[in-house]
């Protein structure tokens, strides 16, 4: 019973400080996975990198287990997303021991990442993320295709004209989008880009019928996160208005 | 009658199924056309490409046919904004199986885009986007022209500053509008910038004038939208505390 | 008296005829001026550029003439905004036609771009656009020596870092200025950019605090924009139910 | 008392003036440090920058004397944040002259960047940002981790697909992280971009999902300092509307 509150509460000293040591523990496995990528590394450094993964896989492992054994319903956490990510985050550690060949694993590590998700856990961050993706979701459902078509548009009329002064950079309808992208997104890398006069004149409307498509959806999901907030403010509000109304009458409601 | 619902209605199943088959049709059209232009394709690809090419074809003449003959008003329909959309989807194929240079009639396959222009006849989508762009018109009519003036008088400065020590890259007014337009709209590929003092002095003064400018039009269609959204949503709730009102007094009102 | 409706006023048909006409002159006369800039001009095509040059300078002298004769305080109107543009507009044409090396000149042509500030002359766009101007203003003069600050700040920890490994790129804090505007506000030609490790990691914290500064200048000017938009719809309402009201009660009140 | 009030008070006539000098020379003394950098300056014109580097630092030295003499706690004052930011802005120098090998302490030049913050004190600038700042900054608490953990993916992500291809540009993580940080804010230097197949249509991805996350904080920003705006309009006019029922009443409340 103890053991389950430390684990699973947030809001008792134990608990936040459980949560803190875990916290830390992702951050580290986080770096060491990002050190490992380091090449040159020497051997004294990846064999320190080693063990810390080592230890942080183990200590998630017991974290796994304590989660699962303190469950009310075990299986029913265990297939819950936050059990999935929790398992995902440390099941490549394991199957890579018995591997031979370590490159086709590589894919594999990838997975790790998923230890990143355990961040979300900590903080209502989520919920209000959630409310206002909830909201914004109509209008990027609308966007989005239009975005897409546009971006499509865009490479099929830079292939047109583009295509053959330079067959190798706009090769095909899909080396355009490539360059529709990353043009349309405004990161323009300057590894593509129209050298005719057709193409340019095209890119000239594609960008100032484009940009604007492409750009709202950022002020759709930042106008959704205002009222996300609006509404969050609103329900503790009323929520402790509730409370304080209770406490002058005397009673307590069910909650 | 039961093959116009078919093909008109999208609230009946049967309905329904039908504007799916079409639009996986579409779909399934345009990857065909991107994929065409992919270099070096083996011959089989191709063939099979070509064959993929003339069942949708087919398929849409048929849908175009079943339209034009289900339509109350045949003419009506063939002179329809999706009726012209229709026909251009599919008589470029019609008018290439007589051609002998296939390569003159490469910008007729350009039309075959507007296949995707089907797209926007599923869902409401279409409706809200109308909607907003009538609300955002005032303001991107204010907007068009200051940004087109700045992007000129930009251009203009910049060949001024440049044009002696690029010569190429800025060799006129319309090379440095391509400039201006990539700067401005910040994309940046970096294949034309000042490297005079008093070229980047100036890029310095364009960039903190002129951002805001040409960025505005994004800021005014993003707020358009929000409110082409809350006006459907009160035009919704209106409608159904009509019908609402309607269903309690227990009498239909004529629509 | 019937010379001075046509030339000043814009409500009467003749007033609007010669309003178009005036804009389509300077349409033209913008479009010689940038052909004119093409290298390797055919001399026929020179010439005809000289020919048109010389037509539309003629009848923006006549224009001016007019619209000082008509004028009802001729000497204001010549010190007025729009009487000042109007003569620069014409007076460099002069000014070259006694000069000896055109060279040297050339800089006067800038000014023939004032021209374009006539297109400001038509319509309500002006009066929206310095009423929004107003409104932002404030907020402007809050963020223009913020963003300044930090763009000179971004400058000087660049230099810091990155000149010992770039000594020509980033020579001395104000080609780092070059890089801080270029980075700040998202163009990222490519010409310039951090290589060490702490350049890289100062430009990641700079991007994280600055790119939020630098871009919301263009966010207060779109909300300004909104609000000049509301605020004429209001006073056009206003205006509008107070004529219907001195229309109701039969009188007319002095404006 | 009187040395005070022009030091201290920022409304009377001897006080602006006081102030005025100051921000001048903050100017000055910036333009000087950004001047000493420009490579191959003339002897002669080094020297006279050396010179007014010593008169800016005397006059500073002066101030700093002054404000300390006339604080009501001396010492309150130099722990104060400006106290601390006026000895940063003069020690370097004192710091320097004792010192024989000069690159070493250039690290310490920084540190006369925090000059610039004296610009801070002058006008209501910095308490509106303070305000709105601390409106945003919830949201801010909410975004930042998301944008890391979106960089970090993407970083991930890319690494994984161009690796093999670009051991250089890609060495590891954290020469990703680098990619990720510039292509996320959509600044795209092109030092840096996938060439496979694999990492474009992941770049597409993270591009479409990314961009809203990474550029949202912008807009959370904007909101803030309108409402922080429209907070401080009422405040004035509140305490304007306090004053004039003061007037009229004829009794002057305590504030």
């Amino acid at each position: 019973m103890d053991l389950k509150r430390v684990v699973e509460e947030t809001d008792t000293p134990a608990g936040r400080r459980f949560d803190n040591i875990v916290l830390a523990l992702v951050v580290v496995s986080i770096a060491t996975f990002s050190l490992e990528t380091l090449p040159d590394l020497p051997p004294a450094a990846a064999a320190l990198l080693w063990w810390v993964e080592v230890a942080t896989v183990a200590l998630f492992t017991i974290e796994y287990l304590l989660r699962v054994a303190v469950a009310d319903h075990p299986w029913r956490f265990v297939r819950s997303f936050f059990g999935v990510i929790d398992l995902l985050a440390i099941l490549p550690f394991y199957l890579s021991l018995g591997a031979v060949d370590l490159r086709s694993l590589r894919v594999f590590r990838l997975l790790r990442l998923l230890r990143l998700l355990k961040l979300a856990r900590y903080s209502r961050v989520v919920r209000r993320l959630r409310c206002a993706t909830l909201i914004a979701l109509e209008e990027l459902v609308l966007f989005l295709p239009v975005a897409l078509i546009l971006i499509f548009l865009a490479a099929v009329g830079v292939y047109h004209f583009e295509h053959e002064r330079q067959p190798e950079a706009f090769a095909s309808i899909f080396h355009s989008l490539w360059w529709a992208v990353v043009t349309l997104t405004t990161v323009g890398y300057g590894d593509v880009y129209p050298v005719t006069l057709g193409g340019r004149t095209f890119t000239f409307f594609v960008l100032l019928i484009g940009l604007g498509l492409v750009a709202v959806p950022t002020g759709l999901f930042a106008s959704a996160l205002v009222q996300a907030r609006e509404e969050q403010e609103r329900e503790e509000e009323e929520s402790r208005a509730g409370a304080e109304r209770t406490a002058a009458t005397g009673q307590r409601r069910p909650e």
